[in-house]
């Protein structure tokens, strides 16, 4: 047997409370669908947890920080199994939320882009790739979620979707670039995604189609 | 041109039989579920590598075991393609299993979820992280030939499944802490998978539905 | 913030070539699908960017070059862009082919089963190894694509298809083992991937199914 190897950077904290709150939302998000779908307690487990560690594992699997943090930290399995016994359980309050898959997904993809840059950043990656890896960070567990229910995945359904996740990572480098505290910056950035996202739904905002499309 | 990375663990012998068989059995699954689409003789045999592959290839991803074993190794691909193959071939006589795929897939998923697990701990994985990798390994490639066959994966539809996987693991563990040899505890814990899948089936057993849903 | 990690082997001038074309066309593929699935800008952007960069991420991750080129080099994200864009607006231009997805995607099949091919050989793959590793960067873009918009990818569909990035495979793997010079032998192996894809199409070449089946 063999000691994991080192990482090259030692994660900070709000990066770990990032993760064990945005998987856990995420979390949230797959098991409502799946007692939606009908499914068992486990099918329930198993689409929370795919899709609350989906989007970590791979920006962690991108950047070349493995084993993933996932596999390294309990901390990221409880909080996905956690979030998938409480859809189970209380499904009923979530769903009285209106559209409750909607609104947490909008808070997950706001903190995992957050986080997904932030780690990408302490890893070296210039600006442009680090806003492109905080949107696969945060999109990643929605689509793997829509994917396994066989839904297309919102991110290419919805107009203001993945713009959300950029936005989040734009003010993430301004922070860095300008050398802002770590926490607020990640705070408002959250903040701004999410309610792009929502705002744009309740508005019903659209996007333009193709010309002569 | 470079010489492939060392390997920090060679794999055992256990491991690679283990492995080649997996992908065996996995690919046969593939090349059967293909036959039944109507595919031609290269699609079969590319839903057959795929599942076949897919859970090991991902599992040496995740543990940082790159280039994964089926990139150092030919007999991996040897074993894929003859799967297909046998399957293209012999799926007449593969159909007179009852419900032949659910048969070998049970199999494979207690095969690879054995191999997942032991790989893991060889690597440092701590147990309940092991769990999950054990789980990831199995499911992988049934996953992987169900979404390309656009049905939802079994993982989800089927009550007891991941269930059968973490039994596997939990058994390795379990042999592992207590000094047990490795070939018998991964013999029973194959063993423990599969009949636990198959009289799940056969009895038609289900798990709860989440209340009020 | 880290640099990051060197190379193993710094990619040559012709891979970074066929690497931005590839990802030029297949982005091309990817947003001219979005346009006709009546998506928005932003999922036409994504659809692209998705098909653009999942091979050669894929193919990146599996031999270890990890962050992968994508991540390393700003150019790779702007072909992807680029190629959205293109396809948002000029869809109108690029319809007048007959079936363009199609033929742009046997090109960027081409393309990318050679650059797959020579990476993978300059890192050490054996042959048989490395024409696994170019038939899944060739098909990978596709086979995201297809199962984002929930179509069964055309790789298992269609008969000449692996089949024809194994053939670039095997001629680059030729090439490189009579030290013939790379750029010819490149050319050649995407001319005839490219060339026995579209004429199985035009000609309608099948390949025998399972017998019995």
């Amino acid at each position: 047997m063999l000691p994991l190897p080192a990482l090259p950077v030692e994660p900070s904290v709000l990066l770990l409370w990032m993760d064990l709150v945005g998987i856990f939302i995420f979390g949230l998000t797959g098991g409502t669908l799946a007692v939606r779908h009908k499914l068992d307690i486990f099918g329930v487990l198993v689409l929370a947890m795919a899709c609350a560690l989906a989007g970590g594992v791979l920006r962690d699997l991108l950047i070349g920080a493995v084993p993933p943090a996932t596999f390294r930290d309990e901390r990221y399995l409880w909080s996905a199994l956690a979030s998938g016994v409480v859809a189970f359980f209380a499904h009923h309050w979530i769903e009285r939320l209106s559209r409750p898959v909607m609104v947490l997904d909008a808070l997950g993809l706001g903190i995992f882009a957050v986080a997904g840059c932030q780690k990408a950043l302490a890893y070296g990656l210039a600006p442009l790739p680090a806003a492109l890896l905080a949107v696969i960070t945060g999109i990643g567990g929605g689509v793997v979620r829509d994917v396994l229910v066989s839904e297309v995945p919102r991110v290419l359904r919805e107009e203001i979707y993945a713009v959300a996740a950029l936005l989040a990572a734009i003010i993430v480098i301004a922070g860095s670039r300008l050398d802002l505290p770590d926490a607020p910056v990640a705070a408002a950035a959250v903040a701004a995604a999410f309610v792009l996202r929502l705002v744009s739904v309740w508005r019903n905002w659209s996007a333009p189609r193709a010309p002569w499309s």
